[in-house]
This record gives C-alpha cells, sequence and structure tokens, in this order.
C-alpha cells in the first residue's frame, strides 16, 4: 500500500496507520495511552534534552537505514553529556507515494536500536506531505543525568589528550557511494555508543568534553570545542580513516577530517588519563580502533 | 538569500544560518551552550513530553503562520495534560531556495509565541532538503507536572458535561481558503491556551479529560475521549461554528465537527461543575465563546 494524503487528514487513516505499524512496533504502556503527551515520572529531575530531524537519501543503506540513525543519532547526544538516554519521540513526516512496507522496516529498525540503546519511544506524530515518497523523522529525546557530572566543551584545557573511539568518514563514505552508484563494501558505522560512555563513566574517567562526531566531521567538532574552550588543538599524524574510506576520500579528493559519521566520538580528558580512557573504549565493540589523535 | 544545500553541510554556512537567525531571536543560557543535548534542572520529576510536526501549506497565513503554529500546537498539547509547559525543542527541515527573510518571520513569529506561551526554545536542529522552498518544523516540548493530576481521555465517565473553548473549525477553513484563492476574512484561531488552562487548575476545577481539537476536528477527538472512556458522547443542537465558517462550510458541503482548529478546546467535567467551569472559560481571552455541547 502507498501512502496518501488522506493518512495525514487526522481521520481514521491516519488511526489505523498509527495502530498498524507505530503502535505494534513500539508498544509500551506510555504511548499506548494515546494521549496528547507522555507523563513521565522520572527518577532524577535533572535531564538531558535534545532533538534531532533525519532526512537521509537514500532512505536504506549498507550497514543501517533512516530508523537506526534515528535511534542512534539522538541517544548519542544525550550520551554526550553523560545523560542515561530513557525516552525518545518520533515525529514522522511522510511523503505522498511511501511504500508502508518500507515504513514498517523502518519502524522494526527503530525498534531493534532502541531496544538496543535502551530506549523507548513514548510519544509520536505522523504527517503527510507532497512528494516522492520518501520520508523524513525527528527523534527528540530525554536523559537522565543521575549524578552532578558535567561534560562540556568549555571544560577542555591546555595539555589534555583528543581521542576518537574509531576510523573517521565510514558513514558519510556509504551514503555518497550509495547516491553515486559506485560499488565497494563500505558500511556506516551507524551504532548507540551506551557501552562506550559506559564504561568510562562507570571507572570514574574525568571526561571534560564528548561530542558525537556527525555532519561536519571531526574537524567541525573540533573546532567547536576549542572556540567553545579558547583552546588551540593539534593533530598529531595519523591515519584518520580505514584503508577503504581513505582510497575513497583519495580517488574523490575529500578529506576524512571532514566526512561525517554515526557512530564515533571524540573526547578531551587530562593526558594522565589518557592511556586507561583508551583502554576502556578499545574493550567495546563501537570502540575497538580507538586512538589518541 | 535564499537557502542552499551548503546551509545543511553542517559546515560554516549551518552555522552562520543558525547563529543569525535562531541563536538571535531564541536565545537563552541554555540554547547557546550549544553543546549535543541541554542540560535541565526540574523542579519536579513528574513531566509531560510530546512531539508534533508542522507541514502547514501556505507557511503563513491569516491569524498565524507556520512559526506560531509550532509553538501553540505543542504547548497545547503539554497543558491538555495539566502539565506548565516549559522548554521546547525545534528540528527545521528546510527546503532549498527558500528565503532566509521568511525564515527569519518565522522565526520572529516563534519567539513571540514562546513570550506568550511562557516556553524557552532549549534545542535545535536544521536540515535542508531538496524542494520548492518550503519550510516543515517539528517541536517537542516538556512540560512540568507539580501537583498528582490525572487528566486523562479514560476519567470521562456517564453524565459528564462536555465544554468546548470556542467555534469550530476557524483554522482549517483558513487554511482551506488560502490553498483555495478564496477570499474572506476568517482568520486562524492558533494560540497558546494556557490562560484557560491554569484558569481552571487554580480553580481546583477536576477536569476529567482534555484535549486540544486539531487534525481530525472535534468529531474524531470526542471519538477518542469515547473509546477510551467507553461512554458514548451525545451532542445538543448547538451552533458549533460562527457565522463565517457555517456559510464557508455550507458552500464547500463541509462539516464543522470534522474541521481542525489550533487554539481550541474540548474537556468533560462533572455535570455539577459544568456551570463554574464554562463561567472560568468565558472570562479567558481565547475562551470567550465556549459553550457546553
Amino acid at each position: 500500500m502507498k501512502i496518501t494524503s488522506a493518512h495525514g487528514s487526522g481521520g481514521k487513516m491516519t488511526s489505523d496507520l498509527i495502530h498498524e505499524i507505530f503502535e505494534k512496533h513500539f508498544s509500551n504502556h506510555i504511548l499506548n495511552e494515546m494521549e496528547d503527551a507522555a507523563v513521565l515520572s522520572l527518577t532524577t529531575n535533572r535531564i538531558a534534552f535534545t532533538t534531532d530531524s533525519f532526512v537521509v537519501n537514500p532512505v536504506f543503506f549498507p550497514g543501517g537505514d533512516i530508523g537506526r540513525l534515528c535511534i542512534c543519532g539522538t541517544v548519542n547526544d544525550l550520551l554526550m553529556r553523560g545523560a542515561v538516554p530513557k525516552y525518545l519521540s518520533a515525529g514522522f513526516i511522510l511523503e505522498e507515494g511511501l511504500e508502508t512496507e518500507k515504513l514498517e522496516k523502518i519502524a522494526l529498525s527503530m525498534k531493534e536500536a532502541a531496544n538496543e540503546a535502551g530506549v523507548s519511544i513514548v510519544a509520536g506524530d505522523t504527517k503527510v506531505i507532497e512528494g516522492k515518497g520518501s520520508v523524513y523523522i525527528n527523534t527528540s529525546g530525554i536523559g537522565l543525568l543521575n549524578e552532578n557530572r558535567d561534560i562540556s566543551a568549555k571544560r577542555t584545557s591546555e595539555g589534555d589528550a583528543v581521542i576518537i573511539s574509531g576510523y573517521m568518514g565510514n558513514h558519510h563514505a556509504c551514503i555518497l557511494s550509495s547516491r553515486m552508484g559506485i560499488e565497494n563494501s563500505i558500511q556506516s558505522d551507524c551504532a548507540p555508543l551506551n557501552d562506550i560512555v559506559n564504561r568510562l563513566l562507570q571507572n570514574d574517567i574525568d571526561v571534560h568534553a564528548m561530542r558525537d562526531v556527525t555532519r561536519g566531521g571531526l574537524a567541525t567538532v573540533l573546532n567547536e570545542i576549542a572556540s567553545a574552550s579558547c583552546t588551540r588543538i593539534e593533530l598529531s599524524d595519523t591515519e584518520l580513516a580505514d584503508e577503504q574510506v581513505t582510497s575513497f576520500c583519495n580517488i574523490l579528493g575529500l578529506d576524512p577530517l571532514y566526512m561525517g559519521n554515526e557512530g564515533k566520538l571524540v573526547l578531551t580528558v587530562e593526558k594522565k588519563d589518557a592511556q586507561k580512557t583508551l583502554e576502556l573504549m578499545k574493550t567495546s565493540n563501537y570502540g575497538q580502533n580507538a586512538q589518541i589523535i
């Protein structure tokens, strides 16, 4: 079945669509109440709150799809402040002509990523616009800050070590390859970073700044950190990208420093904590290729 | 200036756009930190959380624009659970070709509506897609629930009075008129409903169910309330729409019962509380035409 403007009318077709796809896969007692807003009882009154819209084209790509992406992206933003991601909202903008089978595949992907990241989707919204069958998703998220943790760019100071959790550019190179019809085996790195962050915080690593390296790449993020903390960041001469992405970048004249990722982070810690931090990151599934840069 | 794909790259043009339009108008100490997620210290740990995407076409219409709409819609969803709206996120999806002057006008409108509703925009995101110069906005919101209040559809019971805060269909009729090029003086009713709700709650009215009557109209909302509470709702023979909207509906063969609004609510209370509730609503600017139906 294809999405039509009637699915956005707010009438029976809207409620059928919500029931048959979103309620079915995201089901939890809060969402199932289907009220105008979800009522949440938190275990703390200090929270992190973030929002992100996902407009990736193509919607399905090697290593993931917009569904996995929209969960990981928002979960990672919460983690970067040291929060425990907990509740997500999902706002869908569907273009007319979208196959409901595709939408269901995306919803399933969201469900799996949400389970992996330990979050629940508790609020949702669905709109339909004219178009060519694409889909855009906004996810906003709430994370709990139990302790008096302050992870922010401005805490970076002179002499800090800068560590990345893995090679740069895989997501960006994967999307570009798909869009340009280039055949290779580059996969998106799209992943929730709960495990890496938990290992660091549970081991009392005093992380100064932490950012997920998405749109704009490492260069943009390091610029933001340097500017917020009035420091200057120098990179050592390391291989930032893996072999495949490096050769992809060489052919197209791209710089891995500016390539986006969806499951990589960069952090700053005092130099004395750098080695322990690196070892902890390397023990995590999504941090095996971590390096001090 | 027109929005181009470079404004969505995550690089300098993105940060300039954010700085010159969003930071300028939404400025507050939380947003200004420009971190991946906003850290919020709440005065309670019971909150309401909601999300809504706005895709209205045309973007500017008599009585408002997408900016006022996206603030009011999310604020009203929080109010409907008895929460005090406090923090909003704003996720912008901009189509290439959008005039930045239009975007700034929308941002200003958001700022004014946020001030009227007493909320701050503390998190944001901007993406760019191909298109014809339109804009879509997602707003998610957090409201505080200080008391042990339970306003939900399922609390409606037999014998309850059903009260609406004003005439139905003005927003929908206004948008349809704009889209069809029909000249009349129908204006959108787009408004934040803080004042009506505050008057009721401060006077200890035990509101059973409360919903803002948006997409799908009163019929859809009453159906949801009836279904959640296993009741049957009968409407008395009252004029649901004002004179202008009634004649607009008559000409086009539309039913005000199914017409959307953006600044109207419907609620249920015990019959004994109905008259006091109605009087309180009528003293509010956006509730002057309230009636028991």
